[in-house]
């Protein structure tokens, strides 16, 4: 049962004990102490006004006709697509304020559902959000739309899932887009294939979802981003379904997948996605490289990417984030931190990644590297999916955890750390006398790389919110000062959409509008997100 | 100097007596007589109409004010951009026939003067045609609208051009949109960098030309075709510039660039490009393997691609195109061939790239390939470049020569060739007693290939437009009917327009239709391309 106002599944937070732990190591390096913890509200303490659209406990949306699926308008389920997961979500959700919910929630069981969906939102002027896992970080899903919609439907795709067909042959499937990412790699397991896309929220996201906000994950680095791992699509819009041709390649006009890969629910609602799979590995090889500095460290990954070798794990921790990491670790020096690992898929293919391996630790030593020991390096990945449970505790406790994550070329990733750093400390300082960066490079392209920054603070309680969002709108401004993008993987949504046409320029806006008017003349799907309302 | 009304540059075609030789030879295979020949119409027999725009040889445009470039309205200069250079155009321009021919020419100095071309062609209803190399094979660069426009004006982009910055950390240069190939590789030679993207028009072919047609090239099966080898872009457009930001990669909404990849000049003209480079090779090795028939070879390809293993030539001809290239060569049996490439960037892959050598040969010998001696390797890509000047040597014989190049699904490969081939023939049959089908693979994906098809046929003297069109229409219609694409990497032009909305659907055309309406509401550039006239 997924948690309404936290990340992920009931049962799966960190034991108590273990948060007395972490109170008394990092936590204490933030400044947490026991007292400062707050039990989250109960969510029968939150007052939900009635739906606007005459949708109660029992379900049902009057005016929609010939609906298949469910609605349900349960305080549970309104909670639940109350928001999204960002850090400033989750403090409104554990604390009970400033929220909004769906009047209702609508689980489609066909496309043919949504269409019926589009019609009823045309003709009554409701505002659709489209969701898959719920686990937006960019206000994607939340149902806050302006007061000239009567009401507010979360059309949630959990419905329509699993795998369609499998072509072995062309190694691809066809895939629903509520399909969750274990439930993709357990149905292509049993056929000896994989997808191997693990975004942080993977146990907890959609395959509709990661398309529609352009996400990336774990092994990118090798498999590319979701942009590239999908041959093609099928999308209900408002004006009818759009099917993008199942080819490789193609030169006929400009590719239509690209209007809706990262279109956030915008353009129309994802409901298939032929993606291109791989094969799951037969073995896995990891260690660790010291740096000096960071400089160090993104000399080293620049010039292994730039030498054709996509390991599936390239992840450079700076200086701090490896002192987070690594905390009260025994023999850890300070410096940068690579995690790399490569996969063996076919044993075929052995010795390519032999060489591979010895080319890309030879380059690592080059640049000034020491491996470590592999001991320090599993730590890491075990906290990747657990991470964001930790959030929850450290809310609790009142601290801000948040992530913000760009792109650069190469010749400006440096300096941008430096200038995002600066930014983020000046104004957390106005918040908090706690204020950590942390910064990694998580994607490496052989023409930059992305940076993933994590921010700490401590602020009065009752500004936890307005610090959290003050500080997040530092970190966008540098982005765009220094020539990066407002994000590599999570969406823009509607936190950050008051920065985007700052980032595109209005040419660009016209013209995703015009495809907006396209595909959605009433603008019932998702507004506000791109376009601040 | 650029020919009028041929491939490429005057005195590049084949000598007089390699033309005798290749009558006795694989033109005889085709039924060429020496009879046969007849000359191309010279440029002083054809009548061009008087320029509706009032520009004459002198140039100038009247009603343009401040224009810094050249405008050129010489017999010549209308005659070069009379038409693109599909063996339909040449069959036009060689024979005089059915020709339609631009106002003026313009070439642009800067984008201040693109935008007055637009001020101009929006306020006069003035058509625009963008074009770089003019060596379209889809008609994307014909000045043929409909006769409510006033005039056509040829937009040469060829003014634009050089290399504006290179970034050598991030392996990436400006260029603007003008550059001819090798004009780009030179500049970035000195520099010890290298950007390899070589279609067969690579001389005659612009960087901007290749974005827009979302061209392919030679070494393709590593480096990919342009779209991926593109960071950024501007464009001017009717309603100012856009220009994306230089990251490696976004999810800051839909991807931007990709609306202009592909755009064939109908939603602005693309002035400048931010390239990923990549560095020289320092040292080549390539093979062939034969195979008995086209579906073993395909096994082998595919295998070498799902194994991770992209080796810039990886180009399978067919058993008839292989009976062709190697017509009269002693010692090679029937059968399909492959030709292998790979290339060694930095001395220190080296062993990289002998592993990927060794396990990709082990592949094919696995598919049942036997290696023959490089000897025949290398005629191949001699006349790769030279080709296109025969094309003109066989029209003029009476031979209609020409390529349709499609992509598709593994699966799919093997019965969409055979398709294909039976669509051609049975078209052939109404038109010619020689016929000859030719196909080969000249770019492979993990999930599809592309499938490029030669067709020849002798038709009647007069009727060789007619059945060049006809049997062109017919392989269109069986990419169509067995789910590939209409193009793979030549665009799609005034040629294919008309099948366009049945490759893509209502919705797609419809949004292809607003991004117009964005970006050139007057529809003044390009009309005709896309959506039928």
């Amino acid at each position: 049962m997924r948690k309404w106002n936290g990340w992920g599944y009931v049962g799966e937070e960190p034991a108590p004990e273990r948060i007395e732990g972490w109170r008394k190591t990092t936590g204490a390096l933030a400044g947490v102490r026991a007292e400062d913890y707050r039990p989250p509200v109960p969510l029968e303490h939150i007052p939900l006004p009635p739906s606007r659209l005459g949708s109660d406990s029992a379900g049902g949306l009057p005016g929609l006709a010939g609906f298949r699926g469910r609605i349900v308008a349960t305080p549970y389920e309104r909670a639940l697509h109350a928001a999204g997961r960002s850090t400033g979500d989750l403090i409104r959700l554990r604390t009970g304020t400033n929220l909004r919910f769906p009047d209702a929630v609508a689980y489609p069981a066909d496309e043919d559902d949504l269409l019926r969906l589009l019609e009823y939102a045309e003709r009554r002027r409701v505002a659709l959000i489209p969701t898959g896992g719920g686990s937006s970080v960019v206000g994607g899903v939340e149902p806050d739309v302006p007061p000239t919609y009567t009401g507010v439907v979360s059309v949630d795709l959990r419905d329509l899932e699993g795998v369609v067909a499998i072509d072995r042959t062309s190694r691809r499937a066809r895939v629903r887009a509520g399909t969750l990412g274990p439930d993709l790699e357990d149905a292509l397991r049993r056929e000896g294939l994989a997808f191997r896309f693990y975004p942080q929220s993977y146990a907890c996201s959609t395959v509709g979802g990661w398309i529609a906000t352009r996400a990336g994950g774990h092994f990118a680095t090798l498999h590319g981003k979701i942009d590239t791992a999908v041959e093609a699509l099928r999308v209900v819009t408002a004006r009818g379904r759009i099917e993008t041709r199942e080819v490789p390649q193609s030169a006929s006009g400009p590719d239509g997948k690209a209007w809706f890969i990262g279109s956030e629910g915008a353009l129309g609602v994802i409901t298939e996605a032929v993606l291109r799979l791989q094969v799951p590995p037969a073995r896995k090889r990891a260690t660790g490289f010291r740096f000096a500095g960071f400089a160090e460290g993104l000399e080293a990954v620049r010039r292994i990417v730039q030498a054709g070798i996509y390991p599936p794990v390239l992840r450079l921790l700076d200086e701090y984030e490896a002192m987070v990491a690594f905390w009260g670790r025994a023999g850890m020096e300070p410096g940068a931190f690579l995690h790399l690992g490569f996969e063996v898929a076919d044993p075929d293919g052995e010795r390519a990644v032999t060489v591979a391996w010895e080319e890309a630790t030879r380059l690592c030593r080059a640049a000034g590297g020491r491996e470590v020991p592999p001991a320090g390096v599993q730590a890491w990945r075990e906290g990747f999916v657990q991470q964001p449970y930790w959030r929850d505790v450290m809310i609790d406790h009142g601290l801000v955890v948040d992530t913000l994550e760009t792109a650069t070329a190469w010749s400006r990733a440096a300096a941008l750390r430096e200038a995002v750093r600066e930014a983020l400390f000046r104004r957390m300082e106005r918040w908090s006398p706690v204020a950590m960066v942390l910064c990694r490079v998580t994607h490496a392209y052989p023409d930059g790389c992305s940076l993933y920054f994590t921010f700490v603070l401590k602020p009065p309680r009752e500004a936890m919110w307005a610090a959290w969002r003050d500080v997040q709108q530092a970190g966008l401004e540098a982005f765009l000062a220094h020539g990066a993008t407002l994000s590599h993987h999570h969406g823009t949504g509607r936190d950050f959409a008051p920065f985007f046409e700052r980032e595109h320029g209005p040419g660009h806006v016209a013209a995703l509008r015009a495809l907006k008017a396209a595909f959605d003349p009433a603008g019932v799907l998702n507004p506000g997100v791109f376009f601040p309302t």
